[in-house]
């Protein structure tokens, strides 16, 4: 049950391309994995997988199981290219659904969150999704403000870490506001030699650490809600850390 | 003495454009900043500038000194473009001479030093090196095989990292040995359950940090060389942390 499609003009060729963006994922419901690895976690997670489209080639450097209850779509190498923001795409690719707007309620999770106020950089919003997955975090809010996850370089950057932990659209005041209600931690981080150091708070099961924009730190009313705003020191003369380099280091200083 | 140039197809503006390529920088013994971050951290450190360049426009945005003893050379939106890999150009270049191939004696340095192994990724090699200044390093070697660092991609994350710290291209066998030599610890990274936790090995003012390539990790002929090899637990189900990441969490364990 293998369908081919070899012109670029194709109706489905051109849905697909259009999951670069987020209109076009919005208007479809579902968003694009490009290449092996994430196709491979998809399946493991049993991800909401719709379509997988595969070259002739590709076929012969995985094992992609084919008795998958999906439609599958054999492509050329240059409508494979078509739909990849890489320069050598590796021509295997699935769609899969976007999750439902979910109604995670912030009064009753567990475990450790990373918060993320307006955060930019599509590469540091996957690596540090990557990161909390490595540390064991349960979830990540994503705050007004922060880029959209389903664009093609979180995706790569995540590396299928969103099939790992929860990921939640949220308003970030309420999540902290609910946090330090339960009389969880909420861990702000700030460029500010007056916070306090990283290392001297001890370990926690049920946190949350925030970590802001790359140009501008965290918005001050966020900073002024949370329990404590951390501080790594810079011991040579760059002027800062990378917002994920800082967040890896918080995440796995603080986490039990 | 401000020389205007408007015309794309001039001799310095071709040789700048060259710039982006390591046979052009090699060539001409230069390479280009771009961006007034960079710019500014240059002449900060002093560094060996060769020539100025800026956009009329940048100039308001800039308080770029009129003083310096180099050539400034205003050109046009387009050329900018041109010069620049990036979307947006700020419109400020400089170009600075390539340091001489250094003749650092691993038999006499000092201080906390980070080795990598054929890392491959531009931004994770700039990232790298702001990470290394911002813990305190001494210096980064390079060893046989890891990316070029005075690329476009890895000037950018290095964020003027290069004029703090020494930059040693090497060969990591004789640094490693060396070292060990001088009875201080080399500790590799691996990915590896075996290894030692790299929270249980204490803290350091002289020592090594190795850091492998992001899909191979370290050769195995280096990780039989170090004193001790390290291995932070992975809590969640990502596969590993991006190699950036690890050495910024193993830097700030490790220093002193």
């Amino acid at each position: 049950m293998i369908q081919e499609i070899t012109s670029a003009t194709n109706q489905r060729v051109k849905d697909w391309a259009k999951l670069q963006t987020k209109r076009g994922r919005c208007k479809q419901g579902k968003y694009l994995l490009d290449g092996w690895h994430l196709v491979k976690e998809a399946i493991a997670a049993q991800a909401p997988l719709l379509e997988i489209i595969f070259t002739a080639e590709s076929k012969h450097h995985t094992d992609l199981p084919d008795d998958l209850d999906v439609p599958y779509f054999q492509i050329t190498d240059s409508i494979a290219k078509k739909l990849s923001t890489t320069p050598s795409p590796q021509g295997i690719f699935a769609t899969v659904a976007l999750p439902e707007p979910n109604a995670i309620n912030p009064d009753e999770v567990q475990g450790a969150w990373l918060f993320l106020d307006q955060v930019q950089d599509p590469g540091n919003i996957g690596t540090l999704v990557r990161t909390a997955d490595a540390a064991g975090f349960a979830g990540v809010v994503f705050g007004n403000g922060t880029a959209d996850y389903h664009q093609p370089k979180v995706l790569r950057a995540m590396q299928g870490s969103q099939f790992h932990l929860q990921l939640v659209d949220a308003d970030l005041t309420d999540w902290i506001t609910s946090f330090r209600k339960r009389a969880l931690p909420v861990f702000g981080s700030e460029l500010n030699e007056e916070a306090k150091q990283y290392d001297q708070v001890g370990k926690y099961q049920d946190f949350a650490l925030v970590m802001g924009n790359e140009g501008n730190g965290m918005q001050a009313d966020l900073l002024a809600l949370t329990s404590d705003n951390l501080y790594i020191p810079i011991k040579g003369y760059a002027e800062s850390l990378n917002v994920a380099i800082a967040a890896g280091i918080l995440m796995f200083q603080l986490r039990a």
